[in-house]
């Protein structure tokens, strides 16, 4: 047992302690209440599934960062690595038990042997919304519109989410000539607009065996190309549900990576965060029959949790979490212990947070500290002339300012 | 890859679909509200470990649960098989970041590989609250305290906490002459009394080489017992934390099966929830310098959550969460569709949750099923009469009464 190893976490896993976990569950907290006001219940799926459910699925290459082994009875089990599958799995196992059109969410974390780098961890959030057997343009709305409103409620009113229709890149790309064992190839390479100048998009299509003539030809459709007619009418139900339209954006050179989409296709953006996009989705009507050999049409997104976190600290939209208590009752005597105890129980009694100081009794200096150190904003102490007075000396540990006060008013100044 | 496998969850693993997610999100709400109130704040620590942290923590039974394997970089590592570990790891590696002492909670699942049977889970949740750092009967009387309003706040007002003093029932054993070398095992056989019978007790006493007079005398002395000094003034303190006298017994036998304990040790019972103990915990001074050799005092406990949601649902304690969804609004035609749209968005901006049907646009009857199945217990219609009259028509899905209303009529039905 080396010594050395007990104090470490594995590299790409964090430890989330004090405001990090704060910070987290508040962001959570914000994204389920959107959820479940447009009507999303929530679905945990096992960390542990049959290996042979995951592989295959995410293709070779992923493949190889799934978390697999053999357990202790010889099964071949993998680590959750993503959700969608998992829940391939349960949409098809409960089918006669879920009420459909199935619209769930779902926030647990994922397990990927991927290469540590900044911003990318083995374990992280993945937090997921889709609409179960619908192929109505409405469910695309509703998608949208949850995904844009959890922006909405974090306070992010620059997020912009933008469009394209899968199914009509792929017939600009086609009526350009371009074979169909091609497509997903030159999708790949369009999907790189933005991040990269047009002319090396024309060179990557050339070694593709795309001719610079085909390839502006291409380019330039796409640029001129409007919203297919299913499209604008998705943007429209989207409008009527709320979204504004400027947070509406159609991009045809949208191209998203994964081959499964069917029709619309979408990513999260916030300007202001230049990191990367903070999630996207679309409607993969195949896929899960394609997964489990169940037929059903869907739609849905993930959210980026991680860089929505960071974006929504960047913007200063997180509360300064540096602890939950708002207010420390200090122990003055082993004789007065009582008095703070019994204040303690009627602050909790009135919703005020509070803890009683289980520092050493009496060393009101240290409990002083630690109400500091921890960023508690205010601390009580009743020593024995409080106590004969029946007043208590409230102290504002921001200002340093010491108020005799009765109850009612120290109240009232936690309240505010 | 077996298509059989794939829609198998593996033995002792679940999904949780629907209302048994819902019903666990509710009660984990329930804990963390009062976590928060006193004062206790969050950790995450990872589902991975390094496995050296883990083997011989648990002893050698344990050990042989513990899902371990070699990852991709050839690193032992073993899953999360307790929250006592990792958080003593915690502890150690931040010590000059934490404030201590250090309240933390901590709701994650673990995993072990252990016989799955009724009651018994290869994944499940562990919900623990502890204090790092300090030896002060408060901080045992705070645990205590957190423990019980818990309970309250779930609404299971019969909540009873057993309490021992480990330290005096070791003393009370000694001093019946039975030495050093079998206090813990003559401390477990004690801990059956209640199970099985004084007899019985007697007779396993007797296997351990403790004559019937001796075990006779052992007994009655424990019976004849009172609360250590300590314990009484740990009680004392509590109750003036609010908890209710009668929910705090003092029970001599009581020994929690743990060699850990040093001081004050608890059980957490439901009298009507017959199944055993929803928990305990008690104060562990030593442990964490055994685990990683931080010398650190230790007071908490460990919730039993999916007893304590049985039992809660065996009372009647649980809300009954067919669906979180209060409205469905249906899609009468493709020319009404946006009336729809923005009746749903309406009704969400006045904090209302809502669905807009997302069912093929006009089949009326399936969306009124759809509603019906999921338990959504409102349902709009905006056909074309209503849209001509600028009224709504609300049908209660439980009475199946149907009335013409406008919108700040609906809204009231909704809210109320």
């Amino acid at each position: 047992m080396s010594s050395q190893n007990q104090l470490q976490t594995l590299k790409g896993f964090r430890d989330f302690v004090g405001p990090d976990a704060q910070n987290r569950r508040w962001l959570i907290a914000k994204i389920i209440e959107v959820f479940e006001k447009f009507g999303f219940e929530p679905l945990e799926s096992p960390a542990l599934e049959y290996e042979s459910l995951l592989t295959g699925k995410y293709g070779a290459e992923a493949d190889k960062l799934i978390y697999s082994f053999e357990d202790r009875g010889g099964r071949r089990v993998a680590l959750r690595y993503d959700q969608t599958v998992p829940t391939a799995r349960i949409v098809a196992q409960y089918q006669n038990k879920i009420t459909f059109p199935y619209r769930r969410y779902q926030i647990q974390p994922v397990w990927r042997a991927d290469k540590p780098q900044k911003g990318r961890y083995r374990e992280f959030f993945q937090c997921d919304a889709d609409i179960f057997g619908s192929e109505s343009l409405i469910a695309d709305a509703e998608i949208l519109s949850v995904y844009y409103f959890i922006y909405e409620n974090i306070g992010i009113s620059t997020f912009v989410i933008a469009l394209n229709d899968r199914k009509q890149l792929i017939k600009i790309i086609q009526n350009n000539g371009i074979s169909e064992k091609d497509i997903f190839s030159v999708i790949q390479t369009i999907d790189k607009l933005g991040k990269k100048t047009e002319d090396e998009i024309l060179e990557e299509l050339e070694e593709k065996a795309i001719s610079q003539e085909k390839g502006k030809k291409l380019l330039k459709e796409l640029k001129q190309s409007e919203p297919s007619e299913k499209l604008k009418k998705i943007i429209k139900y989207a409008i009527e549900l709320g979204v504004p339209e400027n947070a509406l954006v159609y991009q045809a050179s949208l191209a998203r990576g994964l081959d499964y989409y069917t029709g619309i296709i979408f990513e999260g953006m916030i300007p202001e965060y230049t990191v990367g996009s903070v999630g996207g989705g679309g409607r993969y009507d195949k896929l899960v029959n394609d997964l489990v050999q169940f037929d059903i049409p869907a739609v849905g997104f993930g959210l980026g949790f991680d860089r929505t976190l960071e974006a929504a600290q960047e913007l200063g939209k997180v509360p300064s979490f540096i602890t939950s208590t708002t207010v420390l009752v200090t122990v003055f005597s082993d004789e007065l212990t009582s008095l703070s105890l019994e204040m303690t129980k009627k602050l909790r009694d009135q919703n005020i947070a509070t803890e009683c100081s289980t520092e050493a009794t009496g060393k009101i200096d240290r409990q002083l500290k630690y109400a500091n150190k921890k960023g508690i904003p205010y601390v009580i102490i009743i020593g024995p002339e409080e106590a004969q007075k029946n007043v208590i000396q409230l102290k504002n540990m921001k200002t340093g300012e010491q108020k005799e006060l009765n109850f009612d008013k120290v109240l009232q100044i936690l309240r505010s």
